[in-house]
């Protein structure tokens, strides 16, 4: 793990009377804006987030401490149906609860409009602190929220993001050792199944995976193939089975995501193509479904349990008073099975 | 569904002021009893509480509601790795925010202290309703807390009880269902697979379960035959192994819940013990690892949306003022696929 060390708040620190001033506004209307309170206008809210962001004003976590803590953090993730994120939250809250802090768990539902709005109600809640498991919302939002309450973010890449912290597994490096595991085995025709990523930034893990894909293939002498299934999800069966029957089938496939490649696996047995002897799998997250022997898909493990404890390690220690962002990537490996 | 209407309250409502009267202290007593303030005696809160159940006293909904909503639901569940328990509770959380109420969820972690705990800060924080799954909390501490909170339980069989409304599904039934299914396919020799139930009372589903169980065989004039499991779900492997290695492994068993099922049906195909051909297997939830078609496992389906929606349902017209408790049952069907 990378970590950068605590440092304390230099002497000249910028406060909310200095934002207050540079907005022209009263020290409670800087105070309103920050709380997210009912009642505060467009206009206002512009004229005090010019400022902050001018002044790099964050406000400080003694302060934010004065008003007592609650003990309880907001967790807010993607959607539990993943099991890979079921064990990622069971891990935070176990970590979390050691310390005496309860978790309270928000679905953001794959909205942005959904997170935001939970990140509010936590706010809203006096929680101390919000753990984000892969946000929809982009890193400019996270920073605006960050001023607001201590965020740590999972599955979102932003390593250079100042007001909040990022716990990754290194997706990068993940995929390139898909690939490795891959030309260990003897295979040379690889492709990677990912989705369609729009206009999807950096941050996004799959866009981190389709660079470890091409960066491995270009290592290994081979180009690179990316194959994409519609951005959503419940319209990819029917794609996955015109990959399967597909003239062009490659000979192993690393697939974005254990949420496809579990799928593609049955899919492929179901119907005949024998794995690994017809077409390779290899998925990413190790997700239960995965590790089923019946199933056995090989699959790049980014050890749910440390992504969890991390998170709610770093996430109090923010909460404690460090101010410099923390950004950490958790090293991968890949689990073999039978499915290479 | 059977439901019972709601009535309204009657002139001669049991209040605040009889409590305080009765048991000789100030209304500002009563209430921080009731909000469960800090600072609270044990002393006072035995006389407000032995007062309040003397009285049967209920605080009314309305008198909450002028207190501002904060359109806010606790949801508490067991644990979030059970996969079936996700699909329930990412039901209920779709139901709920259709009318606008966020769903801030906690995990009991299987243990009653914790979920008190998570009750209580649920409470403080002014949710307007909780909706618990699964709890280890008996009956008489649900009703405890449900004078001060609107609550309905899942998975939790108490059709008698006053001041929560439970949904189920009908386990009784769907045992009942897997075993007729069983007797169909021409299986005479049927165990059930359960684990060790210590004194548990018979709103744990796997109790009704058992019930329906013996009730499917006394009805095919057979004797029933219940196997244990471990209570501690990680100890189960080994004594799954042993139950297939036994000299007297019956030729069908319905095991409790998918939780085993699963594990017992990879245990077997996986240690040359083919199934259905020398063990049957029927499993209970339908979870999604059953639905996998390398894994195939015929399970008793509790229909898992209608278990949330109905549930967010009507915990929100508990909210709306509804005061008589209300007790639904799902009817449960079998999923036939290859296991049996």
């Amino acid at each position: 793990m990378m970590k950068h060390p605590s440092v304390s708040a230099p002497q000249d620190r910028i406060t909310i009377r200095h934002v207050a001033k540079d907005a022209g506004v009263s020290i409670a209307a800087v105070s309103k804006v920050l709380r997210n309170a009912y009642g505060v206008s467009e206009v206002l809210r512009n004229k005090v987030e010019t400022s902050i962001e001018k002044l790099n004003y964050r406000p400080s976590v003694a302060a934010r401490g004065m008003r007592g803590r609650t003990y309880t953090i907001g967790v807010l993730v993607i959607e539990l149906s993943n099991p890979f994120l079921a064990g990622v939250i069971e891990s935070a809250n176990a970590s979390l609860s050691e310390s005496n802090y309860k978790s309270l768990i928000g679905i953001g539902r794959s909205a942005s409009s959904i997170e935001a709005s939970m990140i509010e109600s936590m706010i809203d809640n006096r929680m101390d602190g919000v753990l984000i498991i892969a946000p929809r919302i982009s890193g400019k939002v996270l920073e605006r929220y960050a001023r607001q309450i201590p965020i740590a973010v999972i599955a979102h890449h932003e390593p250079h993001a100042q007001t909040y912290d990022t716990i990754n597994s290194d997706d990068r490096k993940g995929a390139h050792l898909a690939v490795e595991a891959a030309l260990r085995q003897g295979y040379r025709d690889i492709a990677m199944l990912s989705y369609d990523l729009l206009d999807s930034p950096a941050s996004v893990v799959a866009v981190q995976r389709e660079m470890g894909y091409l960066e491995g293939m270009k290592q290994g002498g081979l180009e690179g193939k990316i194959i994409r299934l519609p951005p959503v999800a419940a319209d990819r069966s029917t794609a996955i089975k015109n990959f399967l029957t597909s003239q062009h089938r490659p000979r192993a496939v690393f697939v974005w995501s254990d949420l496809d490649a579990v799928p593609l696996l049955n899919a492929a047995r179901t119907s005949g193509v024998r794995v690994p002897e017809d077409l390779a799998i290899i998925g990413y997250d190790n997700s239960p479904p995965a590790a089923i022997p019946l199933v056995g898909l090989t699959s790049v493990d980014q050890n749910a349990a440390q992504l969890g404890r991390t998170a709610g390690e770093m996430l109090l220690s923010r909460i404690d008073g460090r101010e410099h962002a923390q950004h950490v990537l958790i090293e991968p490996h890949v689990e073999m099975r039978g499915s290479v």
